[in-house]
């Protein structure tokens, strides 16, 4: 029987579909039934993790990600996933409330830093998953060097991925250009594009050098590998 | 409470990714809240559709197809589509293994032709849609005057869906370009893309004079316009 993965998104759809695509482009069928079978939950009402997380609003993400968990237990999934790194702050919650194996984003994007011997990896993420130093922890634990951004330069990610992506505007690039040049000056070998919406970013632009790590094609390839 | 739509998928894969993108480009939300909600069965081992209505091969797709509506209801959708124009051969056994309301991809399409005022239509589908007459009889319903292609012309319709777009492979413009062109000499005033791997033809190229009417692009609209 085929293996099946559940995928908890919407958190944007836009950064949904491009993991839904990068699934199929990394697997690269040659027809319909070559590819992954996936259960993906687009569920764009779930509130916004940041705003939560920084205490802006009271509105919690956790009983909308827990309910999506129980609807992929109904529908007999393999494993399950959610597609929004800033969530990933309720792991241990999810874990908890199922024993569905859980497919880390985080933790496989940092496997891919490991994996590529990275020293210096500059990070991008919103601001809950910085203040929430979901991937400082996941780095310090492998014991690799990291960069976190000025509080002005944070202001500008949170830009490029509340204003521009997640708002359907085009994307500022000189804003964008001047946060990957101020990462390299610092002496960054690589960056975690630690936000699905950054994704997005990578992918419009093109940014195929290995100095750009991807959290959705890292977890695209965890699916695929899970799969098999 | 937000409506949810149901969508059976994966028939191809990349075919209901582009549904996925038409659906949040469609609605073009300024955040993640304002996109709709989704939960997109992407089931790629469902069988092949043509090969079972041509008897061709002995696995039938139903019983897979109503599974998925199963777990739809058990996920709570208010209503659920199948992204797939052959599927629709089974459209009276859907409707009776579910009292979910059912989104029907080829109706909402030949309104659009209507809404259009087209007078002279061609059809583009798979064998399977064609041999069992499911556009003909959608549009001789509304009295729309229709084409179909020649069995030579059918066998390269076959050919772009199945061996260029379902098999990953480029898409052979010069064979499409043939047949819009012996299409447009038998006098059509537009074709159905009635197979949603055309509507990757038809975005790849994009294709955005009116002459082309999309299964897709149809079923998206009346998708935003349900979960409003």
């Amino acid at each position: 029987m085929k293996k099946t993965v559940g995928i908890i998104g919407g958190m944007g759809p836009k950064a949904t579909a491009l993991l839904f695509e990068l699934i199929i482009d990394l697997k690269d069928a040659k027809k319909d039934q070559d590819n992954v079978d996936l259960i993906i939950m687009n569920r764009a009402s779930i509130p916004d993790r940041t705003a939560f997380l920084k205490g802006e609003s009271d509105k919690n993400p956790l009983p909308y990600l827990i309910n999506e968990i129980k609807r992929l237990e109904k529908c007999e999934v393999d494993a399950y996933c959610v597609a929004c790194n800033t969530s990933h702050y309720f792991k241990d919650e999810f874990t908890k409330a199922s024993s569905l194996p859980f497919i880390d984003m985080l933790e496989e994007t940092v496997k891919i830093v490991k994996i590529m011997e990275k020293k210096k990896v500059a990070l991008m993420t919103t601001t809950g998953t910085m203040q929430m130093k979901l991937y400082q922890k996941a780095l310090e634990k492998f014991g690799i060097e990291y960069l976190i951004p000025s509080d002005e330069n944070q202001k500008l990610v949170m830009r490029i991925i509340y204003e521009n992506v997640k708002a359907n505007k085009p994307i500022e690039w000189d804003i964008f250009n001047k946060l990957i040049d101020s990462i390299k000056n610092d002496g960054a070998d690589s960056v975690i594009l630690g936000c699905t919406e950054l994704s997005i970013v990578k992918y419009e632009k093109k940014l195929d050098d290995d100095f750009f790590i991807d959290s959705s094609e890292s977890l695209a390839k965890a699916i695929i590998e899970f799969s098999k």
